[in-house]
């Protein structure tokens, strides 16, 4: 039976992924987003999954989250970093604990610097990076208490120091790609390879982006869980 | 442990493979290289690794394989395709026939095209696709019974009928690139993705390549297990 599954919300290029232990098909789903809440549920239900867990890779400003939502019809859990301001999550991350599901288990990696809530998962030799460590890019640094120093250290520090060999799975591809490795992103990743510390900062502090055209709806949603604010909360 | 190794030979930039079953610690190698040998063995040492395969997805024209120097010093067994005209080897593949090592399993898909006896193996989600399928490209037809006919029917009718999320590792990147997927190729392969059968065969039919330099040496050879071949066997 396929055990991984990866599915893309082409409005926000947002990859959202589904990983199985085949022996009981117990599921986590990584970065639903809302507007794919019935294409997920139709997918855990054709396979016959049962959703444990629901995993944030951190508060998203570019889309809201299906959190909620899965949450209400499947009785999954939902988790986040500690560290993410998000009150309504059944669990709250840090650094080295470890999620299960089945006989499967992921472990959680901080990677602070695209947001201070940011984690990423490891399940197998597989990296779920988040916004952090993009295809050929990484996660900007400019609001949400993006820190660029904080951010090289967790990316060339901490992630680069898996095998070669690990599969890295992004929280967003722009240009249709899936995957790609540490390896691959060590040798060429354009934003880091071969640069320092202070280069990084340099060039991270110079992109000059417009914010994403959702945030003032995301992230206060996206701190609810995926729920609308309500009156009183907006006020 | 780390149960999947991958190994590129700067000189060829041959990919070598080698996948472990974690409970017996048994390995498999997939196309490794002759000048790669003693690399190969200390991974092997290092990681406590028996190997009991070594296969190749092909009789390879660039490089000469280290099967026979690995089967002396390990007694592993060595499969290639019954359609290789290998008669050295341990044994002869043919399609949908299964290879075990421990508890796991890889099956073998013939992908004829590229040469008459070409396979791929199938690990879990991991397509190791040999030179038929490369990372944004294919491997040539205009020698060792080529034809771009049967590589478009092999690639496109049966790798491109994989899941999308199946990882797949060629047997070369020139430009340092470890892993792709069946969706990025089916959707962005310069050389298939929106392609006719006719415009592949004729594309292919055009592209005028220089012979592999080693040819005249890799082919007896690796007919050969990789052993040289005698003086009268050269007459």
């Amino acid at each position: 039976m396929q055990n991984f599954f990866q599915r893309l919300d082409p409005e926000s290029c947002t990859c959202a992924y589904i990983l199985v232990d085949e022996s009981s098909r117990k599921a986590v789903l990584i970065d639903p987003v809302r507007e794919q809440v019935d294409r997920d549920l139709t997918l855990l239900n054709e396979h016959q999954l049962t959703l444990e867990w629901i995993l944030e890779t951190h508060v998203h400003a570019d889309h809201v989250t299906g959190a909620a939502q899965l949450q209400a019809a499947t009785h999954a859990a939902t988790a986040v970093s500690e560290l993410a301001g998000v009150a309504c999550a059944s669990r709250h991350l840090h650094e080295g604990e470890t999620v299960t599901f089945g006989e499967q288990s992921l472990s959680v990696i901080a990677i602070p610097g695209h947001t201070a809530g940011c984690v990423s998962y490891l399940w197998r030799d597989r990296l779920f990076s988040g916004d952090a460590l993009l295809i050929d890019g990484c996660g900007r640094t400019d609001f949400q208490e993006g820190d660029p120093g904080q951010l090289y250290d967790s990316i060339a520090g901490k992630l680069f120091a898996l095998p070669d060999e690990t599969l890295v799975y992004p929280a967003h591809d722009y240009s249709g790609r899936q995957v790609t490795t540490i390896g691959e992103q060590r040798q060429a990743n354009p934003r880091l390879a071969g640069k320092s510390r202070e280069a990084f900062i340099d060039l991270m502090d110079k992109l000059d982006l417009d914010a994403p055209r959702k945030i003032q709806v995301a992230l206060p949603a996206n701190r609810l869980c995926g729920r609308e604010p309500t009156l009183n909360e907006l006020m």
